[in-house]
């Protein structure tokens, strides 16, 4: 919020299984298209303001081929432009392409594929789905789940430490919380960084693998922690298992419901949580068992809930699932 | 909760525009087709156990043609009919139609059409609409307002002790709670009768112009509260005005909202409310501008909300507006 | 609801710590004291109609001492005597004591004492603690979770199809759900009757040891389920661990959190689920991991929910923990 | 969120009966006291991080003495208070005060004191409040309505366009909807200003009689919209009236209840609300009717609403009531 990237802006989702990942999103889900290209699908939830917030792209495996970060300006791109390039990890600007202006593209320590952009198109709703209330991109769609907007990346870094001072000191993101397993842990397990006044909309988990750029989940956003247990009952009704929730995260104090997207991806509705506004905020450091994942503290997360992706060689578990530290519980 | 009828379990309402009628019930509200027959469409919402709970027929006017009623065995229905047929008001026993067996037909003192009956066909679903609840009759069907089953009617009556006293002497209801005009009042403006736990399945509301059998509303069930101010939003971006709500009532303390379906029935989204089970309850008595119809107290309800159907007749408002006991606010 | 009970009235709960037991129902769950008298410390939740809803009384041991019933009316009281006196387990009248008329005693199958009883004296409250809404009997206090009034309670039995006989065919009770281990089994695992609109006011779990008379939780109801996900947060904001929840149950669809007084027995805080008003509802039966515990299905209810009291024998636990029927999941 | 300042830091509010008005912030909002010094009292919510959030000071009327901001860094502060310098309108630094460091005190166009700060005493818990939660400055307190932080202060001005301005220019706020009483208005009735992801933290109201620096009311935030109609009961049972709502205001979606506190003063309780973070965003111009004060459009606002503070002077209301823009519904 004090920094230069003003907002998630997209993500792209590659799955084996598009059509069935696409009609997952517009019916469970509850986003609607607004163009296809190619192999891809461009989606976006009903208050989501830009052209699309998620594209779902044909591809052999699961995972998210990059992630979209709108600057908090023209001259804040600029900025964040030069620091990438400070690093090396710059891969330079693209063209302009449907939905959005010229983006920078960079790899960040841990292998993932972002790019950076000012200039967007905003989605502007045909008349019969124009909103009563002025401020909206559309009326809302009381369909399935109903998302509001694209929420948060979740990432699978073998360079967390690095990560997390790359998002800090080249986007400019608040370092919020992480998770470590012992309380004398070199590296945290989990870390949430943020560039607005939630707790994150970036969040980074250990790959003791070391496979670059591999990815945990997305997530959408819904209007209050009731919709989100609501969702529950939308999700198990639609055949969809539940993955891990609906709870509550000690981190962020955000309500969570987990599930799986028909291509293997998994998939987060998010509500609540607190609204911090402190510049100078000391990351809160949690050890595993304390309730980071769950504040609740009274069920385990399934070991699946370690998945990354992609996923396709079954070793490539992110760590030793004996040492699961989401299923640590009765910590008090 | 302790007299001879189980539930309300269907109605039958009259609309001069009966397709997009149907249409608002199906997207706004959330119910689903079963059947239609001649000039009637049969729907139910998702968690309405029988055949169907409302049938949208054909006609010149707005109103609700019958009221039917589900004994709360066999045994109860003879007495029912007994004691219906000790006061002359019965018109006779039904052939079984689709969606239910034998039902008996009478006219309420107020004029208003009634059957009661026993034998029901219950909703079973297709296979690809089974709930994961076993104790569902379908999935949940999150669509528009996504009402769950139907809650109560309300009806206009010219003989509102004699309506009172036949309700819970005949059917054996509850008298639960009333509104007054004036503290020694005769007769209440407004009164509530139940058959379950609830305040009310049935209320009466005054009919000044004493036209015999108007109808004031119907009323579906949501499950919490929070989903019935979720609604809200859900009716105005539907392009339909908000009447009333949403707000609470003082009366029973349930959470309501107004609204008008497409052929201009008065329509409730309702949810909440206290769980009352002393069969020796003493009615409630509140005067006008207590809060009876909205505890909240810094509203006053639209004369609009006085209009009862069939209202062809300008002149016949069920109470001099100059008076609308609802429209009374900031009592403390 | 069309049975000889009106609804569960109170229980004597026993407490080693009884000190504590109250505060923790007056700071925690928001009750208050009605009166004192000896070893025992009367409360009620601020909805509760009565004079108390829950008795806390001093033991060397944690257990429910009693469980009293308020039958549908002074008729209906004396044919539930009849009834009981005709299976040989009635333990005669009591004389009047604070709160409540001339009770009749009794125990059923599995050995619980209950008394049923038709006179109440009604909570009045005094000036300042007077409600707006002419309805309750106090004005809503704000106090921890501030449950509004007694729901259920759940006890052990050796005697599982006896017991669900004796409700059924005594008190009246309809028989809605009920768990099994596997399809075929004799006698449920689990299972619920009500004498209102809601899956249960009565639970029974199986108990294996054979003790007679042990209980499992007593529960408190919340106005709707967003309350119950509050109520989490004043749980362990008060150091009070939760044992499971919040979360949904399939059974009834309510929302379901589970803690321990300090005196070691299991309270419940609960609210939602389905209004059943079928008098012909034949039960649902479960199958072990269904989901009759939790429909989310993601998380295993853990070992310590077995667990009944008194529960001082170590050995003496309902069920081998290793076929612990509430931690499969994952059934889809 | 893109700006000089980090957030609303503190108010001090002026009360003819101090005690009362702290009583009723304690008891009914759920704040706590944490010192008082001479004829004021410093209070805070729950999650509120810093010393204090509220000053009540004894004062023969009611108004808001001033209004206090955090800069977004020690380097944002300098430069805030080198813009204010410029416009001639800072009234210099003030020396530390128990709760925060120095501060520089100002004027803005329309007479109201605000001072700018950064260094901050952050509220540390004694042991027995300490949360849980690693991240909150103290335990959830369930008390009355239990307002979770400060969050806005709306003020009425005689100079909304400079005040507009000033804000925009000077803080570095967006500017992000606004009600006009006809389309052709050349300046709002009402305007949202915002340094976060909402809204507002500052909303301005049109003072047509141009007392410099009056005050319309201050606003707590609850975790959900759900929360805030639990405290519209909350409000009621303490014998407090409300004012208006609680309902869903069109501008910024959030959910508002309004009422006063003992000394006269306004007081809202808000929640929900969209989530902006786009730094280019077009101010949202509403005409007065269309929904900016209640979405749901069915009931007028009453006069009273429209009162500001010090308002000793009766015919010093802001606009003719006759044209209380508030009070116009019914547009579609």
């Amino acid at each position: 919020m004090f920094g230069l990237l003003s907002q998630l802006a997209h993500l792209e989702l590659l799955s084996p299984k598009p059509d069935e990942t696409v009609r997952f999103f517009e019916e469970v889900i509850g986003l609607s298209q607004t163009a296809s290209e190619g192999q891809s699908v461009h989606l976006r939830a009903w208050g989501d303001p830009f052209h699309h917030s998620l594209t779902v792209t044909e591809a052999p495996y699961s995972g998210i081929a990059h992630i979209g970060w709108r600057a908090a300006g023209a001259e804040q791109l600029q900025t964040v432009v030069q620091r990438i390039e400070a690093t090396g990890r710059g891969e330079g600007w693209q063209e302009p392409v449907l939905g959005h202006g010229p983006a920078y593209r960079y790899r960040s320590p841990g292998g993932h594929l972002h790019e950076v952009l000012w200039e967007v198109e905003r989605y502007v709703a045909p008349a019969e789905l124009r909103s009563t209330f002025p401020s909206r991109p559309q009326r809302f769609a009381p369909v399935g789940a109903a998302a509001r907007q694209l929420d948060h990346v979740t990432i699978a870094t073998g360079a967390m430490n690095d990560d997390i001072a790359f998002y800090r000191d080249v986007h400019g993101a608040r370092f919020m919380e992480c998770t470590v397993m012992t309380p004398d842990a070199p590296e945290p397990f989990f870390a949430e960084l943020t560039n607005n006044e939630q707790a994150h909309d970036l969040a980074l988990i250990a790959d003791a693998a070391g496979h670059p750029g591999r990815t945990h989940h997305l997530a959408f956003w819904l209007d209050q922690p009731s919709e989100v247990v609501r969702a529950a009952d939308v999700i198990i009704e639609s055949g969809t298992p539940i993955e891990f929730g609906p709870g509550k995260h000690g981190h962020g104090e955000n309500t969570y419901l987990y599930m799986r997207e028909p291509g293997g991806h998994r998939v987060e509705l998010f509500s609540g949580g607190y609204r911090n506004y402190q510049p100078d905020w000391e990351p809160v450091r949690w050890v595993a068992g304390e309730g980071g994942i769950d504040m609740f503290r009274n069920w385990p997360a399934p070991d699946s809930l370690l998945e990354v992706f992609p996923s396709e060689d079954a070793t490539a578990q992110i760590v030793d699932t004996e040492k699961n530290p989401w299923s640590i519980v009765g910590v008090s």
